[in-house]
């Protein structure tokens, strides 16, 4: 019977607890939230001693279901003061999966100041002292963990920035090479790792048990329509958009919609869109060599495979992976039209526990105060060598992009409930921006990722400037609440949205693993429900309609190339959720 | 016929307007607030183009009614994210009133950089271009400023803090020995002015028409009440505690209450406080003699004259004014307990354009942090130079307390809605920190002065660690919004409380001035109206029950001596304005 494992850092204890049956069917975001809204005081410090570090991977992790090797992180984030849950694929997930664990649940507070890890196995779950790791760049670490605690092993991690508190902290987990690459970046809950000390949870499943599956025939028939349908649909096959290009296959074509943030979000056209592109980062895989790898997975039994290796113009290796919101946030965002550059900071980035989209906005802020000028990767590089010196800039920079921009007095600052705008400019694409206005995350892209209808004609065609769209963005957030508990990667919606069997094939899968009887009806009614405790826990903790608005700079200054402003009106968000 | 002056920093135009019926009878706070109120959008930036900043005068305030020169100054808070209201005593506002100035309106948002000052004189008002004082001493520009404008102007103005957009900027005005001294200080409003780039509103009252009044006989019997009351209690009658000890006499009251907030809240009794309270100070002023006075006015016609000019060991001038909020903010709160410290720090505070309140705060969070040890004074002095040199590190320290305490992980933070606490524990007195908590303003003990009858058995007698006072925290902020609108500096209240024709008085005062005919039934009515507007704005601004919290240390860290936590339920804190 799967348990889950309760990590107490005021005493450093460990326990294994039975899952509570209305626990049972739930997964991935739906148990992280719940627990949070169960467990933790809405309004207490996300610091302090009482908010909770919940780690869950999917229903489907662990299994060989395709693309689901996710696990999902909540807790009250200290960047946006609400509920947060922010999902990563990696080698970690589906190791917590087969040793039979729903979810890590670490609570309690340190009273002194010591670090520690936490060694799982099959045996049980051992603490050890970490004070040699602390400080130090996670790329040097690495080598040394992997030594100590097997190849085999995942890690889940904090940097220097998460020891130091800083929300731009995230939790990092190594990827099939064991690199520190793959990240539950947003929303600063790394700090909230570091604030209960606790440095790593490192997973050994040597002889696990494995995932329970109640009926293996539904299982494996669900499993078979969500392989054809990722297999088939050209965004997600072997050889198709992202495997080829990666994610960063988006960057042409959302500055071809005018769309993408430039400059500080002061211009949604980037003149050097193409030198930072996946077609850019493919030739350089192409006419580098060496390691260079596109459609390289972020964990194994993945069909879709967009990360990617980038290599040196040597052939060596520069860094794994540029997405598409790092090569936005780190280049086009900051002025940066230097692959080579925004693959320096990309590594920076992960060797210092930063989650990239935070980073990039806080650069471009702090490029908007004066402190460099936009296109300045040196200057951008040396502000993140300050994080990792915990100087008194690297503690404003590290503290993300709504603080810098507070710090030095900007008022053009693209966040929304203190989380910093991803990479499409809500001015230009509607839908997108009543999902930054109105997810219980913050600015949140992967919250309802309508930009697939709404640029990528997929899952429907709508207008990008048409302002019409609360049904748009409130059935595709209902809709990703229930795939982020599913323990898929969020990029099956491309295949499933436009392919119903594999839609089907998500909800057998499900049930073939847990038993129950949904139907494709219940994914909306799954995820509205577990929304509504997202919704409730930040009404609690103070959230109100004022918080669902995107920056007040958006709704006077024009956007070029189309020049335009942002025009939803408030009270069309704030009939979204309102039942 | 008294007029409204906008002034329009987008254009740099200004335009005297009629006061509209509904504005008539209101002055002070009570004008601020519903001009603000009607005025500012309250989800707007409030550094971005869509704050305005209020000046009023009180209604009483520029006619002979004793302690009456007063000004509200409001806006959205840069600090709170709220209404503000910022009450200053100084020579800027009998000056503003007897122009003729109902109040002054500053407006839009300049294009470019340059910095503006605005001369109003009874012919009108003039901008001047003002580059040529930015970035400088306020203690170095004022001797310039009044050999240019005349030596009895009165100045509105900001010191670099305000230049810098930070948030424990204050809004400086000049006492009557023309020093750089006199603050509303809380709330960061200097940065508001700051954004606007205005840096001074001079006020020459040469030849001013004078306050309209409708109803002299009325007038003056309300005046005599006011003034025998003021005379006669022991608190506020000359060669009474304030007078001879200023507002500093609390120290040792408050301390020997368990209620002396010492090094970060974290003590409720500071061994230092005999060092640094206001029977020190008149110590100084006897033995050192010079310039040393205790019993000084901050503004003319004050009875109470609660000021000091503190000497140095020569006999010359030091600073003035130390108060009470300021020994312990910069002095217990800090673990230092040398009066000259103080001095200097305060003199400091004065120089940049500083809140006292939040500059101790954030000193003291910074030294819990690890920057310095409680304590250590030079190194107190060091922070707030980083301040005036603009560093990374001062522009963390001049974000105020809980920026600070972010920046560095500090999670005992003694703020309410981002402003930092004054210098009584709540955890000690009870009443006043339920003030704190539901306060318009945040932490503010100037909303509902329950000390009075909590620890000075001053308008009643109640028990301090009693927690059933609702009603006693709920009539003191109504009552205070109205004297906030009457023009009368807080401390009349000491009087009025107690002696039932002084608070007639103050009612008779109004309606000789105005024509109305409230009956001292109608002040908490109208308190209350003002204080409706104030919540409504804050709700619209996006705070909830959430907001009107302590933080949570308070309720689980025991205070000592009396070792006592916070343990006013949230549901009376809720009660209070529910109707």
């Amino acid at each position: 019977m799967a348990k889950i494992l309760r990590v107490n850092m005021t005493d450093r204890t460990t326990a294994y607890e039975d899952v509570p049956d209305k626990y049972k069917a739930l997964g991935g975001r739906g148990l992280t939230s719940t627990v949070v809204y169960d467990e933790v005081a809405p309004t207490c410090h996300p610091l302090g001693p009482h908010n909770k570090l919940v780690f869950a991977p999917g229903i489907t992790t662990g299994t060989n279901a395709p693309t689901s090797g996710r696990v999902s992180v909540g807790g009250k984030s200290p960047l946006t003061g609400g509920i947060k849950e922010s999902n990563s694929g990696s080698v970690w997930p589906p190791l917590v999966a087969r040793l039979g664990l729903k979810a890590i649940v670490v609570e309690g507070y340190p009273e002194d100041n010591g670090w520690w890890g936490l060694h799982i196995t099959k045996d049980g779950a051992e603490f050890f002292a970490a004070d040699e790791y602390a400080g130090k760049s996670l790329y040097e670490i690495f080598p040394d963990l992997f030594e100590r605690f097997g190849e085999k092993v995942g890690i889940a991690t904090i940097g220097v920035s998460g020891e130091q508190k800083m929300s731009m902290a995230g939790i990092c987990f190594n990827d099939i090479d064991n690199r520190p690459s793959r990240y539950s970046g947003r929303g600063g809950l790394g700090a909230v790792l570091g604030s209960k000390h606790l440095k790593f949870i490192v997973v050994d499943g040597k002889d696990a048990p494995g995932v329970e599956i109640a009926n293996k025939d539904l299982f494996n028939q669900g499993r078979k329509k969500m392989v054809n349908a990722l297999r088939t649909h050209d965004i997600t096959k072997p050889g198709g958009t992202l495997n080829s290009y990666g994610t960063a296959a988006l960057v042409n074509v959302i500055n071809e919609a005018g769309a993408l943030p430039t400059r500080n979000f002061s211009d949604g056209r980037f003149e050097g869109a193409a030198k930072i592109s996946g077609e850019a980062m493919a030739e350089y895989c192409e006419t580098r060599g060496g390691v260079g790898t596109m459609g390289h997975p972020c964990h194994p039994g993945c069909i879709i495979q967009c990360s990617n290796v980038i290599p040196n113009p040597d052939g060596t290796e520069m860094v794994s992976v540029i997405e598409y919101e790092t090569t936005w946030a780190l280049g086009a965002n900051c002025g940066i039209d230097d692959l080579d550059a925004i693959g320096k900071l990309t590594w920076l980035c992960n060797d210092l526990g930063l989650d990239t989209i935070e980073a990039g906005n806080t650069i471009a802020v702090a490029m908007e105060a004066g402190m460099a000028e936009f296109g300045d990767a040196d200057k951008a590089i040396e502000m993140l060598e300050e994080i990792r010196e915990g100087t008194p800039l690297g503690h404003i920079l590290g503290q993300g992009t709504e603080f810098t921009a507070k710090a030095f007095g900007v008022t053009r600052v693209p966040t929304v409930k203190g989380q910093a705008m991803p990479a499409y400019e809500p001015r230009a694409i509607k839908g997108i921006g009543m999902t930054y206005a109105i997810s219980t995350m913050g600015a949140d892209h992967t919250s309802g990722y309508t930009i697939a209808p709404e640029i990528l004609a997929c899952g429907g065609d709508v207008d990008q400037f048409d302002t019409d769209k609360a049904d748009l963005v409130r059935a595709f957030q209902h809709t990703t609440a229930f795939i982020d508990t599913s323990g898929h990667c969020l990029f099956i919606a491309f295949a499933i949205l436009d392919i119903a069997e594999g839609f089907e094939g998500m909800v057998e899968e499900c049930n073939g693993i847990l038993g129950t009887e949904w139907t494709t009806d219940d994914v909306v009614r799954i995820g509205k429900e577990i929304m509504d405790r997202e919704l409730a826990f930040n009404r609690a903790a103070g959230f109100t309609p004022a918080d669902d608005r995107l920056p007040e700079f958006m709704t006077y200054e024009k956007l070029p190339p189309h020049d335009v402003v942002w025009d939803v009106p408030d009270t069309t968000l704030d009939a979204v959720f309102a039942d």
